[in-house]
């Protein structure tokens, strides 16, 4: 489509995937600041959580859940998983022909933007504070800001129990959050999409003085940022119908879901993963293996 | 092989699955029980966990690792999985030509053996809480028992980040366990292979006069009756090599397995699940519809 100005408008989805229903964070943050814009939403439920598992495995989940969402033809794919980001953003960037974001950079941005005393707290799933993904990201910006991560391998169950505000939360968090305020911290980043739901507990831990970065916000602001630069803006005009597929229904799932995407979800469909991956394995199988062999 | 006495031995092995690591305590046992077996385990450690996930689910991942393990041509399959026996154990013995064992059944007969005063807990999974299993066990059993069940789904993350005697797992298992404490049950059901990594917890939260039960000791003496009866006990005199497959090699997995194991697991391998799907998917999923049919 063009119109007089000569701009062209691109009205294809986007692709959101994350290895759950955490991801809905960041769809709450894309429909905020991009209403126009159509979304087509993965949550790998059925494998969920990538955040315990190897670097190969979530290297080879994050292919395939993108295979899925280019096989629904969508213009750019978010990675909403702060795992998935951290590991295997970079490989898909290498191999897959579309516009990728993740969620590490821009919450490394907005972390280095806010910190006065340099000295900045990551919190996540035990793979992505091993992959160092954030500390790497934010000493690209400052080489001079002390990064102290931390993994909290129990905050994602605790929400999922939905344990938002218990004495067992805050005793966890106490832990957990202990070295960061003797390293004395200014900026935390909320390092995967389930801690935003603890943001009270965290803060109160933390104190008023510390900020939490929540990476989903930041990172609406690059999809819109490059959707502009690559002109696959959606007509302002189009009343997006969004689109959500799981490969697993989870119980309970429109309670969950309405926890982090503050509103119901629609139109949600279960995907049977290993048929999806068995009908198109002897395509997608052959081109996974040319795609690895092209980095490996 | 037949001996004088036409005695003869089946020196296939026995296969064992598990969503992970956890079935190695019934691995334990089954050693422990009939040294003589060769045991070919698969721990689905990319898709771990099942107790959170829908029962569609459950029952088709169960399906594709006992695939598995007929494809390493095992004499028999047990099923260590707590949620896999309450959710798709029943359909696994349907539709597979083999003889199959879960834990549910070893574990209920024990508990109701033991009880005195007809009042029995059963702690595991969301799943395989909500599944009942357990409950219709032990009332085909005795009718007069009351069963209390309780889910406790932070006790398997917690087993993970191996918090074992800490002071947030006390508070967390006291709040699951005050319900059982209140219904004076005598007998208590670990029902998920973690569980009895947390003994001492809830062994101390629950007093000495309740008897907490591990249904992997119970299975082992099942799997020797059901071999024994059907004829398929291995020579006595073989030594066995057991394999070990796993769909992901987790981070530190001889450092948890020993944990379970209580001893170092050789012959590790990890096996790229997808592309066993791929490969075998005409097949299997042809099979697996067909099957499915069947009972649906």
């Amino acid at each position: 489509m063009q119109n007089g100005n000569s701009t062209k408008y691109d009205n294809r989805p986007i692709g959101v995937f994350d290895s759950g229903v955490g991801g809905l964070t960041v769809v709450k943050q894309l429909m905020k600041r991009l209403p126009s814009e159509q979304i087509v939403y993965f949550g790998d439920t059925a494998r969920i959580p990538y955040g315990t598992k190897s670097e190969e495995i979530v290297r080879r989940f994050s292919l395939e859940d993108s295979y899925f969402l280019l096989d629904k033809s969508v213009k750019m794919i978010v990675v909403a998983c702060n795992t998935a980001s951290a590991i295997a953003l970079q490989m898909l960037k290498q191999i897959l022909a579309i516009p990728l974001t993740g969620v590490i950079q821009p919450g490394a941005a907005a972390a280095y933007r806010n910190s006065r005393n340099k000295k900045i707290g990551v919190i996540g799933t035990a793979a992505t504070i091993r992959s160092n993904s954030y500390s790497r990201e934010i000493r690209l910006l400052d080489q001079e800001i002390r990064v102290v991560p931390q993994p909290c391998p129990l905050f994602v169950p605790m929400v999922e129990e939905g344990w938002l505000e218990d004495e067992a939360t805050y005793l966890v968090a106490r832990r957990y959050l202990q070295p960061l305020l003797e390293n004395q911290v200014d900026t935390l980043i909320l390092g995967c999409t389930h801690y935003p739901l603890l943001k009270n507990v965290i803060g109160k831990i933390m104190g008023p003085e510390v900020t939490l970065v929540d990476s989903g916000v930041e990172t609406a602001w690059t999809v819109e940022n490059v959707l502009r630069e690559q002109q696959l803006l959606a007509d302002p005009e189009q009343v997006p119908e969004h689109r959500f597929y799981l490969s697993d229904m989870p119980y309970k799932f429109q309670e969950i879901a309405e926890r982090f995407l503050e509103r119901s979800v629609p139109h949600v469909q279960t995907v049977n993963f290993e048929e999806f991956l068995v009908e198109k394995g002897s395509m997608f199988w052959k081109k996974y293996q040319e795609d690895l062999l092209k980095i490996y």
